[in-house]
């Protein structure tokens, strides 16, 4: 019987090919196809309006990308079994299955303290079960605990095929040009070297340019004081829900699973949070915004009609930490002009901080193979781009608040 | 003072300018923003991942098309004043605010019988109202009652702003190249005589490409066999919900703008039906279907959880009619199946068709403008690619219903 | 022993493998490095200024979507064994190898009479021979000798690699965008029934979309008007040339290999006319014509300034032949301006036809497999784009003679 | 009248839109039309095959960029008359005039001790006194002795049209896609403070991506060991040929001007040697090296034979100069390998040293304009990826001999 072949198109890499049963098994799986109703990047679109891409688009990107690296790798006589590589590409699509809502700008919000890794091991575990144990070994690889270390590094690492295709889809969808990776050289480059995930010397410039783009893409895209203006106040408004939340308050409550994590969840993922958090999706957020911008609590109806709208707070970018007295003297005003709490002031006036790290020295590196067959880290190679100072976190910190008046939103 | 300008990243067109306040207003209305939540091409993405482009996206590209086919006729000395640019620069930013929740699938449904376009014309004028008539020229040019007829047929035509932009978007965000358009050529050769828009002479063939580049997406992706399951689905689950509707009945009603579309909604669009449709988005029908699987009522829950979890109904598409004995066998074999009465079958199997024509001789032509001067339609010059029989429209036929068993769906 | 393997960036298709010894022998032979020095598109720079790339580019284009197709068709399970495997990756690489300087535009011109294939077979023939037999089955591939008809038909026929790479090639350097096509999905949809190269039902669009952009191509680009009107004046200049070669001219001979194909050559292809053709390029005549720029004959010294500099002859093209009248007309006129001879003139005014057919009903196909496992060619499906009007050949008739004045070239 | 415009087809840019005949004659002007038998990257191609594009093609790409740059600055109110624009445009035009054959891999060679720039200049007096004056303002521009320097600066400065364009063109034709810059975004954030071009602040990052972009196209592309190899080869052959050059040899003479740079040229640029310099281009050498590679001097005859067929010269590339008897080693095995005297040697066996700097602190800065209204330069903002260290120029130093024996050359 021949094998079933389905293409998939991808504006971003051209034609996905999937070809094994339990590839499909995965992505037919109501788990998988919630993902079809995540965005990729929250709330990015309200300033880069093509950003409305979703989670299952990245992760069956993500999940081409590992077929074109197992590929090279396996032509450079590097030995992975096929188990190795199904197992290694289930892992891949698998990767963010545990995302809830609005992605990262809702972690820890929703389901306080549990990164989504976590949720991610959770929900293939209940799926394994499901498929009598077909995703052992993808599960291995996932966890880190496989013998190949190097596959695991192409799931979760400096140069995975996550970061290759977020990358990649998110400077493609967002038409930040300066997002732009040459992909297909790094992974023309890819080797493997004492079962680690090493880069062929002719590819320093490639990865050079990713690290660049990376940090670009953080700057202009990722921490873009608007967006954190957006994914701030969403998550004011989810603070707020659930501060004045009680079931009887029909302007509130949903009748959906989201009331559950308002109202009884005490903190445990166990069989059933862990089944109605499967239920959840952007949809649920979007969709109670637009009714708390009717609830007769003024903090969270002003807050949901403003972004609702996007007639957002203004944010503020500074290096260094905003002084207390500008703090104050903002909330004061704001306080007096919405007529509100010392303590409902912090929902429409508050500050915070935000970090990037273009390299990060430490057990997370680069490797770079050179003819010789010796390996290097690529920040100490000669006339590195990545040095010393690309390696130090930048800390940028923000204060949003209400605009004097609306103005222009877009 | 100098002029406010903002540009907007676009994947499709590059930058997209913004530098009159009017624009700013408009772009800044909640009516405008609502469109930002609804999918430029309902239900595509279940087929074409990256498909998830709105509504908003596709009015800004039309705009910047409008902003370089103006500019190019300015360039050529074709009289425009100002207020005529601006007017016909809104207009296009408006022409689709009258869409509802998913675009061209729920047309007619949910407001029977009244055409987006109506509804765009109504939103409009109460916009103007608000806005002290500074919308005045630009209803008119988009009613098409104003004295320079080409400026309506930027709008809405042959070669319009609007076409132009979805199929450069549509085809971007779905992968497909066959609908890539040479649009920016086009636009070099717009051109107009008598005050109607033409193409001069060496556009003809870029023209021809547009044509089948359209003729290629109605047949790949929009009339895409998988597409027609999951749009039909989506009507036939909303047509269940109206049948069953009842307010009192908590696992139907959405507390929403949309259940009075349901329950009380009278089919005349007045002030307060006008206000309450303009609240409504995909994410109201996204929240309702996923409520809706768990409806007692087996034929709404069916459906939503199918269409839900990507289960879509198997589509046959074909030239000719099916035969009623075929239907009817089909329909007997599901009824048994899922014991469904002889009315309830007609939501799980059902039939249609479905139209396309290439080009449409007639009163909407593609006028070509020849070095001599003289005017003629784009099929009647030598050795058209354009001719009678891309002239007829196709007729497919369809029906759907549920598969043996459940398969592959991505 | 690792296997040898080069990568070479392709702005066109990313990157190109190179992965075994022959085809490194092959790739740098003298005959096959000496088609870096004939640009594919002969004079269509004239027009299209990025239009300089060369055959050796092609070649290793085609070769590489060959690598693509051969892949497509061994995951389909066609039986394509290693040897032939590598003969049909070389007959592509060699598929051009007799081409002469600036292409088509002076095939028959410079060796009267002989097609490049016939020049390509005897040049693999030579290094065959100094490869010892190497090339064997290569040859017979290329020669359609084999028992796989399908391997020939990927190397010469409607679908081949050779015109998937030249259209998309083109296309990318002219900048013409009509011309792009899907090859992508075509690789993918490309089977094998019956030992004859067909195409799944699914790729019906994209093979359609592939002819119509031929079609455009050929009358936006091959057959522009100035790009006929620059290569028939090289065609002229050359006979020219040849008609008043003596080798005791200072003024017209080159001192290079040239100089031979316009004196003593027989017309015959042996050892030493082979050995003399493989030392050409395009640069030999662009020397020349430097050169006869000061060629006392102002016939010869007049087109070749002209072209030289893109003073070209104006071009004019219709459907229908010049009338006997016009023609003798602009000759008598010309003949006088320049003081020309009855027999000089026709060298600044001539006329000529050129012509090109869509799809060519006949013995090369393209065949359809349907679903059912039925084929059937593509003119024969239900709602054709490809129908009988597109099959006839269209034939275009021109005149060029020299300005009144000199205008605008670019 | 109507201004007769002209478009044409550009893959990196679009469409390039001429319309004003001192732009016309220009283009029309054999100076002009010469670049267009001038590739832009020398060698390049015989690493990257697509980098085969020319002199002219850039020419016409920087116009492009120039135009687009133009229309932001007064689209913000700059003051720029329309003499000034057309004389800017002009200046980008002609700022490449005097590149001879083989571009930089050949300046001081042919025309010892004379930059391109000065031909450049001197060219363009040549065509104002044909052209009556007409280019006196784009002269004064292209000098710097014009009131506005920022209209020198966008044709010579840190972020040039020639630059911008160069850039994106020669990524675009080597399909290197770390070279890919975000010129688009870069000229909507170009502005004006105190007559001096500057960067808006929100460009910054845009700026950085160039300059990098820069650094990899050099390490990547320009400086490519194999490059290196190609270029100084041909360098090698010329300085060859001229030390055995006598007008009596007829193995040598090429009867054409290149001759006299052999000969009588006594380094003085007059009317008669800027004539026959601007009847060079790379044909010539191209043609030189073919007749060269049959020449009795075993010097000239291998080094052209080897370039001819790309059996290139192994280059070594470090960052430290190579040891004095490492050097003398290979020379001497290379001289009796191949039977040389030890003046010989130095044509096979070579060294040198090649630099690159990101960034340059110094008098040609990039400056940023804070929204404050203040002017800072860009290695001096907070968090700046353009440092110290960028700014450090990199030498390396490569060595150059014939391989053990030949092998694999694409």
């Amino acid at each position: 019987m021949p094998t079933v072949r389905k293409i998939i198109n991808d504006p971003v890499h051209g034609f996905i090919t999937i070809n094994h049963p339990l590839l499909f098994k995965i992505i037919e799986h109501p788990y998988f196809q919630r993902l079809r109703r995540i965005k990729q990047m929250a709330m990015a679109s309200y300033v880069y309006p093509g950003a409305v891409h979703t989670r299952l688009h990245h992760a069956l990107g993500a999940y081409h990308l590992m077929c074109c690296a197992v590929k090279e790798l396996k032509d450079k006589d590097i030995p992975i079994s096929q188990e190795e590589e199904l197992a290694v590409k289930c892992a891949i699509l698998l990767h963010d299955i545990g995302h809830g809502p609005f992605s990262h700008a809702l972690e820890h919000i929703l389901v306080e303290g549990v990164h989504h890794e976590s949720l991610s091991l959770k929900i293939m575990q209940a799926m394994n079960e499901e498929f009598n144990g077909a995703l052992d070994l993808t599960i291995d690889i996932f966890t880190g605990k496989y013998a190949k270390p190097f596959l695991h590094q192409l799931i979760s690492g400096q140069l995975d095929m996550d970061r290759m295709d977020y990358l990649s889809r998110d400077s493609f969808f967002t038409g930040v040009s300066e997002g732009v990776i040459g992909y297909d050289r790094i992974l023309k480059m890819l080797a493997v070297k004492d079962n680690q995930l090493v880069v062929e010397e002719k590819g320093v410039h490639s990865v050079e340019k990713f690290l660049i783009a990376r940090r670009q893409m953080y700057w202009q895209v990722y921490l873009h004081k608007t967006v954190i203006s957006a994914e701030k106040m969403l998550v004011h408004i989810l603070k707020r829900a659930k501060e004045i939340f009680v079931e009887t308050d029909k302007n509130i409550v949903l009748h959906s699973p989201l009331d559950y994590f308002f109202g009884k969840f005490d903190g445990k993922i166990d069989f059933k949070s862990l089944n109605l958090f499967c239920q959840l999706d952007d949809n649920d957020i979007e969709f109670a915004i637009k009714k708390w911008s009717q609830h007769p609590d003024s903090v969270l109806s002003g807050l949901s009609t403003w972004l609702l709208n996007r007639a957002l707070l203004k944010c503020k970018l500074q290096t260094h930490p905003f002084e207390e007295d500008y703090i104050k003297e903002k909330k004061e005003k704001i306080a007096s002009k919405f007529n509100l709490t010392k303590e409902e002031v912090g929902y429409f006036v508050f500050t915070g901080d935000t970090t990037n790290t273009t390299y990060q020295l430490g057990d997370e590196n680069i490797l770079i193979l050179f003819k010789n067959g010796q390996v290097q880290d690529i920040s100490s190679i000669e006339n590195a781009l990545i040095q010393q100072t690309l390696s130090t976190p930048v800390k940028k910190f923000y204060i949003c608040f209400p605009k004097g008046q609306t103005t222009v939103n877009i």
